[in-house]
């Protein structure tokens, strides 16, 4: 009876040691809003200083968005059979539109409940449901499309901003915050973020803060593309391997390497049971497939799927507080001969459920037709919609194809109705797809979706790669992330072959870290360049410990570094590994800079009459400039 | 005294076990050309047939470009103590414009070969250096102006075009040859390479063939935009550490992965032995930075550099058999002052090298000075420059600044001059950029160097990401190879941390071919997509064996698909681990395409009757046309 609980206490134990830990050089702060139950959690990295010839020249702090929750605050107590303490029950309380049930509404989730040879799976603490009151709509898109700026818009506000009026207002930031113009296709990013900005974009659909009434440990978050690029993780067990304890482990690491919200994609066994351990621990937004479950339900013969039994499903997940449902509800029987002839058909899971129940049924999937009542389900608990893309290219030869685009169209449309309803939507979208016909996704995406985020998968950008596709599509990412796509899925280098591991889940996400920053820069996004600029500036004075705790994965960085050079008097050499003491470059430079400065008068003097007279003037002025300033 | 030779015997044993065996389910063929003596390797690799409702569909073997030389070729005899066999003596001594000499001509070499210190340390079959006659001109540039195709001219036109003839004439391949047409920037790709197309593609100075007469083991590749992406690796020991064997060891397991290109950047002990054992056992192209050894023979001390040393540097790599130098004859006394101001000053190792030499001595450098003098070095062994950036950004704050942009305007007056000689140039290029400035570097330098072809270093495109530089940098390589750069320099994980191990090689190399491979696809190469098509198809319909096969690296793909499915069982079940067995998207696709096949009228009559019948002939015309070929 209580194998799963020792696992657990077993995984909680190991956690605590290698997890619920802050970063290294760093502190995990928590800036306050307007009221006290506002904490925004950032990571404040502390440098050392620089030693120059002058004296010492202090490096300030470098703040780092946080998404890894109370797992990397040493005041917080972690225990997964806890689960995690509560964010926001005050905020949905005091809103006074929606109220605890006495019990779950899904038949399913009662069954469940009421087996007690579940019991030893079961998450401990469980909460009864909260659901909006009758006719009341709870979404995030209502209260902004009313004007009204919630706890959760001024909490993505701060979180967003990353502390930027400050940096600015400091003097020791003024070289840090040097950065390019970006080019962002589109208007102009804006140049601070608001919580009337952040009110304003969810209430136009051009961005969705995922936060269901029932998952009060969110930390909130928004995905839209005139704010940080995110990053979505993947994990869930299939009918091959199976643990829960597993599922939550991925969960919390996906949290603490940078992953902003996480889909569970179970589809073995005990599905209902791995997602509720997963919410009660999750500082992130958590998303399903419904028709996964759903399709388990019915032992996986897709015709007998039914429109009450998936119903009963989405009412048990949002219950349980799943903060988006992919819904592939723009699979149209029309469309599915139009797959015909493509390479690789169908690749979607839920996309090819459903046009096998399509094909079985000869009409149009419940989906589809029933998407006012699915809209109804989704403004009660405040689930956003991930409209899916059943039908995107699973190769790329059938990239950008008529059926991936007619399928997109009819996400546009039901994007529409969900407006209707106030229901927050982001739209799914590839895939495989060669580099120069990327663009061209986000571009009809923005046009026939009417702006709602766009949240793809890669794409990768060549399929000849298993066991790099975290590679390949992350190539394809940063691309799309750059031409405007809002969130990008990460892809592990197991896609293809197998279930990922930690390890796995570590690279992709790394991997996509850097295709999101990347695609910060390109866009232009204000301050994105700071940390940049600091590791750089460390790299460059030699502050080994800085460039490890500075970059996306200080503990690999340091790794590598040791294990070329494993003394720590290394960590303060002023060289290292790759090219030795007499040939660094840095070292020269820094000697021409002192060189320079030293000879200054000598240099330009000599310049001139070495006969470069054509470009004295211009040297004069410039390098006369430049090494005044130094 | 035998230290390496017995170092070397067991790397031999050891090599032979790993790396002298064919790639899965491959065969190395040869093609040949209008001669016997001209036979172009390549790999054939074998697919399994397909299994239908209709009984067995054949699928053709697929051809894959083969950088790997003799190692994998079963009939090769591997001995690493006596050097690969010739392919190009010859080609060479036919021509009649070159002569061996008695003995090398560089004082430094003639002293290390008398040194019976070093024997010990000493490739045991060192031939005589070859040169040009007095007044000859032996590049393959000079020949391609007299409208000669040489044999390696031939050569590189057969590898090029893959026996993409054949394919075309062979109705097996034609749904394999589907592709999408492709973005080039410039003029279109050409649909065919011709030997006369190399020819005057040399000759024009957008493509060159790097090939000393001395290094007549080589079998030749061109380096241009109008051909196949290609990826050069990076080698070489430092002053910490340091084994002839292990580099001898990363450059055959750099063949074997796909490396096109090595250069030796050795910067410690015995760099003259190093390279000699390197270019006797490679099939590729090597380049070096002459200026790194140059320094080597000064203690390290860049004023002491002249320009004697350094010519004696250029004939005793030459006379090895050194295919391209990179030399930093752009960085100007003037430029100096325009990196005083960057976040990461000068981070080229030759560039910062030049720099001291510049401001110590108030000169220009001896490169800059005695360009031409180098020119005559390099068309008496057929040598190629690769210009180098010296000035390149090493942050992407420094990136496309006045410094790297005024030394892209100097190294593109340099190729004029070079030029003048017919001496074959390409352009190093960075770096570190963002994304949304990579192509300007490839129109300037297109521009400003005349078409000459573009070499870059990635460049990454963001810089927190130690540890990860193989993919911040392969994001960029893969832009940066769309846009038009001819050969992408590979970035280790271990970049700006440590030197690289072997399997750091094997992530570097992987990751470049992924983004070379990209590129050629954006780029719209003809009959790049075919092995995209083929893996496709081989992973829709499970067979599993060919899509490991046909991966980049077929062993990784094998190991990581069977972590998680290690049974024989696996490889031919029709599902894999992430989805089992009910969940199978492609297994579901194929129900619905054998289902829609034996519905096809019904579906049809359905659809219309569902009330679709704004799209219904839209339908009929496609969907019918579509069901009938299937």
């Amino acid at each position: 009876m209580s194998a799963i609980p020792e696992e657990f206490a077993d995984k909680t134990a190991q956690l605590s040691d290698q997890v619920a830990k802050p970063f290294p050089a760093s502190r995990k702060l928590y800036v306050e809003g307007s009221r006290p139950d506002i904490r925004v959690p950032m990571r404040e990295v502390t440098l050392t200083p620089t030693h120059t010839n002058q004296g010492i020249e202090v490096n300030p702090p470098i703040y780092i968005y946080d998404t890894s929750g109370p797992y990397s605050d040493p005041a917080a107590r972690i225990d997964l059979l806890a689960g995690l303490p509560d964010v926001r029950t005050g905020w949905i309380e005091e809103r006074g539109d929606s109220e605890p049930l006495e019990g779950p509404s899904s038949d399913y989730c009662l069954r469940r409940q009421a087996d007690p040879a579940l019991a030893h799976l079961r998450f401990e603490h469980i909460r009864s449901p909260r659901r909006a009151k009758v006719g009341a709509n709870v979404s995030q898109m209502h209260y902004a499309r009313m004007g009204i700026i919630t706890p959760e818009m001024e909490y993505v506000a701060i979180r967003e901003n990353m502390k930027l009026d400050e940096l600015r207002s400091d003097p020791r930031y003024e070289k840090l915050l040097r950065q390019h113009a970006g080019q962002h296709f589109g208007a102009d990013l804006p140049d601070r973020i608001t919580p009337e900005l952040v009110r304003s974009e969810v209430a136009a659909g051009r961005a969705i803060i995922p936060a269901n009434i029932n998952h009060p440990e969110l930390e909130p978050m928004i995905i839209g593309r005139n704010f940080r690029v995110k990053i979505n993780t993947n994990i869930g067990n299939s009918a091959v391997t199976s643990s829960i304890a597993d599922e939550v482990e991925k969960m919390v690491w996906s949290a603490r390497w940078g992953g902003d919200t996480l889909m569970d994609l179970s589809t073995g066994k005990n599905i209902h049971e791995t997602r509720e351990w997963i919410l009660r621990n999750a500082p992130m937004p958590i998303g399903t497939v419904p028709i996964y479950q759903a399709l388990e339900k019915v032992d996986g013969k897709a015709e007998e799927l039914t429109w009450e039994l998936f119903r009963d499903t989405l009412v048990e997940q949002a219950e349980q507080g799943v903060d988006y449902f992919t819904i592939h509800a723009g699979v149209l029987l029309r469309y599915i001969p139009l797959t015909a002839e493509r390479v690789t058909g169908i690749v979607s899971r839920g996309g090819s459920i459903m046009a096998k129940w399509c094909l079985a049924h000869h009409e149009e999937s419940f989906l589809y037709t029933h998407f006012e009542d699915i809209c109804e389900i989704m403004k009660a608990y405040d689930v956003s919609f991930s409209l899916g893309d059943g039908l995107r290219p699973g190769s790329i030869a059938d990239a950008n194809d008529r059926a991936q685009f007619a399928e997109l169209e009819t996400l546009g449309e039901l994007t529409k109705i969900a407006w209707e309803h106030d229901v927050q939507v982001m739209i799914e979208g590839p895939g495989h797809v060669p580099l120069h016909m990327v663009k061209e996704n986000v571009d009809k995406e923005l046009e026939d979706c009417f702006e709602a985020p766009f949240y793809t998968l890669g794409p990768l950008i060549t399929d000849i790669a298993p066991a790099y596709d975290h590679i390949t599509s992350g190539i394809g990412a940063a691309n799309i992330g750059w031409y405007g796509t809002a969130m990008l899925c990460y892809v592990t280098p197991k896609e293809h072959l197998g279930l990922p591991d930690r390890d796995d889940v570590r690279d992709g996400i790394v991997t996509y870290k850097i295709a999101a920053h990347g695609a910060d820069l390109a866009k232009g996004l204000p301050g994105a360049q700071v940390r940049d600029n600091a590791i750089s500036k460390a790299r460059f004075e030699f502050r080994w410990e800085d460039q490890f705790n500075l970059s996306l994965d200080p503990e690999r960085a340091r790794e590598y570094h040791d294990r070329t050079m494993p003394h720590e008097a290394h960590k303060v050499a002023h060289f290292c590994s790759m090219c030795g003491p007499h040939f660094c470059s840095m070292k020269i430079t820094q000697d021409v800079r002192d060189y320079a400065k030293s000879h200054q008068i000598e240099d330009v003097k000599i310049a001139v009459e070495e006969g470069m007279k054509e470009k004295s003037s211009e040297f004069l002025e410039e390098g006369g400039q430049i090494y005044r300033e130094v």
